[in-house]
């Protein structure tokens, strides 16, 4: 499921370039990944291409989406509109084919009546309305580390089962629930990791029984 | 290799709790893995345990950030100061242990001087002298998608060979060089995924061989 997203954003890339029918080769290498793998992965959907021609660009997005889900309408909500939410909120993925961004909210009654990406921002305390209202099936949080749980905590109480939890801080959620977690300095730290295998400027820092005699 | 920040993470939040030793088990719950899991990925570090009292919090911790390479110094620059480069500027991974954010870049001639985080944002012509007196490390790009590959490319001739984008956009880079991305929109879609099998809300867009008879 994790590569499916991936196919997605490789075969927008093919259809921006007007590549209308793509083999699994070329799919693959613009997906980054082995091709076999792509094969196996597409066979799942039902999608085997054409032999001589490969595969239709556009059906095969259309039936990853539809696998995914994004054929239908996902309502949602961003919690804290700091700067990370401001982002988010402008960011093109959350306003793109699936979702919709309903509503802004921030617990700074002093930013409420504000646009941000044309949306006034509204108090938390409209959270359950809005859910109500919208459906809302995905909840946001990009509020500071020590409001998260908290406003987890609220939006799973107003019906919400989907959460991006943004700020730096694990959540609890009851059974059924979902919670993914994007941790911006995990991907600081694998890069350094693969960094100081490349050139081990600090001898002193080489991982055991591989560091020199100095 | 993914694992370890998630354990990092964790060894973390017993450290605020004042946790100072820990059992396997209590460890793999409190980082959301199974234990055997994590048993033989800290055995791999060197690392086993006491029998009858556990980990030591504080030296796990430490085995774990020598391996990730956080007992360095890695000076970061961000590039492309808007609401995202903003918020990563003031994001806590990005200055705490390991990580030392030294410029924050911007091609906009209005921004620069602006203070962000403690640091001016300066001109994107600088980058090259400032990779060299710093020797930074990793170049965040924060960017819109439109100016990603060049702002990359200009990282790759200063001599940065890690990248972390920001932008959603595919980058290109030579042999030797990492580039990870962090895209937003696939984690939205992951979610939308699972949502989707909790409660198929419209049966048209089940997957294939799964819908009802209507």
């Amino acid at each position: 499921m994790a590569r499916l997203p991936v196919y997605l954003r490789a075969l927008n890339s093919l259809l921006e370039s007007e590549i209308r029918s793509c083999s699994s080769e070329e799919l693959a290498t613009a997906a980054g990944v082995n091709s076999a793998k792509l094969r196996k992965d597409l066979s799942h959907l039902g999608s085997y291409g054409t032999r001589g021609v490969g595969y239709d660009v556009e059906y095969l997005r259309y039936q990853i989406s539809r696998e995914i889900g994004l054929t239908q309408d996902w309502p949602v909500v961003i919690v804290g509109i700091g700067n990370l939410g401001h982002a988010l909120a402008n960011y093109s993925g959350f306003t793109s084919r699936g979702f919709r961004t309903v509503a802004l909210l921030d617990a700074d009654a002093t930013r409420h009546g504000e646009l941000v990406a044309g949306l006034k921002i509204r108090g938390f305390h409209e959270l359950s309305a809005i859910v109500h209202e919208h459906g809302v099936a995905i909840g946001v949080i990009a509020t500071p580390a020590a409001a998260a749980q908290s406003v987890c905590d609220e939006m799973v109480a107003a019906g919400i089962r989907s959460v991006l939890n943004f700020a730096p801080m694990v959540l609890s959620v009851p059974e059924g629930v979902d919670v993914r977690m994007v941790d911006l300095s995990s991907e600081l730290q694998i890069l350094a990791y693969h960094e100081q295998r490349k050139a081990p400027l600090h001898p002193e820092a080489a991982p055991t029984g591989t560091a020199g005699v100095a």
